[in-house]
């Protein structure tokens, strides 16, 4: 299975400070363009895949979905989930998405924010995403961009009197271990292709591809996201069911 | 219409001197990866958008092509293609493809290789591949990698032990001018994302992406090609009319 790094308490506590822990989707920059993806929620039954503190179910769940499943491998997030959530349609359940198998034909939209890069296998996964939707139905995700992944050393650097993110080894796919909230957490980086290329072996016929970066009104509110102009952060992927 | 950098005598004559311009498709480390996303040959009616020194169009007659256009904006090189080629079935035209149109539904497959970089619209072109090809047509290509055109200052460099590429700008899309065989040499950079969804746009499928890096046989063979797994030169994508 994929580390379970959300159950560590130093990740934990660290995590639970983000803008985005505390505020919910609103407070993440790439939630706009996210939603951009989504189609109307009005009766859909939903599932989400790695639901941390279940901001999305409840936001589905407000905005019409007729069902929303939260998974999680992280029992400490589930269990906030748990206690934020007073909707009779929204349902929490601890799955490893490394294992997980969904319900033939049972959900309309899967929808995945930031975990898939914590996965071993994606391509089983997106299989197991083609057989649990319906006809039409729809996938969006979002994962850490290979181009965030891919370095033995990923941070910002001046070079020559400008800023530069030192890309290396971005074809070389694998385990990366950085230290982001706790030591040593342990991500799988994988191409933009072995994605697309996993998608399109499942039946799954990509719609959509956002490399995010800030807006120029993004970074007015928030100048010190004005460096994600030079590497995306964000691979946001939308699929349909083909 | 885009820089036509083929018609300058220093560019020219550099590039003249690519193992790739002198010994052809077997001298490019793409050409087995290209190959590999190419239909049987057999038959189909193709047009080489970019086609330069006529290598594809002439190994595609060979392979059995019913009929071979070669299309590209530089006079040079389509003398040379023409003095080097001997085959009823190819015809060579030159053509800006920022403005050029094809006749509606007559091919069965568009290749373009290390051409649609220099294209200032490629959503425009897109549009009159989807409308020149048949039914199950498809498209190949291959462009020079985003994040190859991306960088202010694009050299690999030592940084704290390691070879690393200097990457931004990435999602600043619009001209990158660099030195490569001339001084001043015009790209145009766009991302991924852009390519990708500029085919969705135009209806054509993505059915694969590769970002080339060299294998293993190939670091033996070549071992200058080495430093290519930090940073893909090439990204290749294939897509068929839906």
């Amino acid at each position: 299975m994929a580390q379970n790094i959300y159950d560590d308490p130093e990740f934990f506590d660290n995590y639970a400070r983000l803008p985005r822990s505390q505020q919910g989707l609103d407070a993440a920059g790439e939630w706009p363009a996210i939603r951009a993806l989504l189609p109307e929620m009005d009766g859909l039954d939903v599932v989400d895949l790695g639901c941390g503190y279940g901001w999305f179910c409840r936001w589905a769940a407000e905005a019409g979905a007729a069902s929303v499943l939260g998974l999680d491998v992280s029992t400490k997030m589930l269990e906030r989930a748990a206690a934020d959530t007073d909707d009779a349609r929204v349902e929490y359940r601890r799955e490893d998405l490394d294992e997980v198998e969904l319900a033939a034909r049972s959900f309309d939209l899967v929808y995945s924010s930031l975990t898939l890069h914590y996965l071993v296998d994606v391509s089983r996964l997106f299989v197991v995403i083609a057989q649990a939707l319906r006809e039409g139905g729809r996938m969006v995700c979002s994962v850490e961009h290979p181009l965030y992944t891919a370095p033995s050393r990923p941070a910002f650097f001046q070079h020559d009197g400008r800023i530069v993110w030192p890309l290396d080894e971005y074809s070389l796919e694998g385990e990366r271990i950085t230290n982001w909230l706790a030591e040593g957490v342990v991500k799988q980086h994988r191409t933009v292709a072995t994605y697309v290329n996993a998608l399109a072996d499942a039946g799954l016929a990509m719609t959509r591809m956002v490399e995010w970066a800030p807006t120029r009104a993004d970074v007015d509110a928030h100048p010190d996201w004005a460096i994600e102009v030079h590497r995306p952060p964000f691979l946001l992927l939308a699929a349909q069911l083909s």
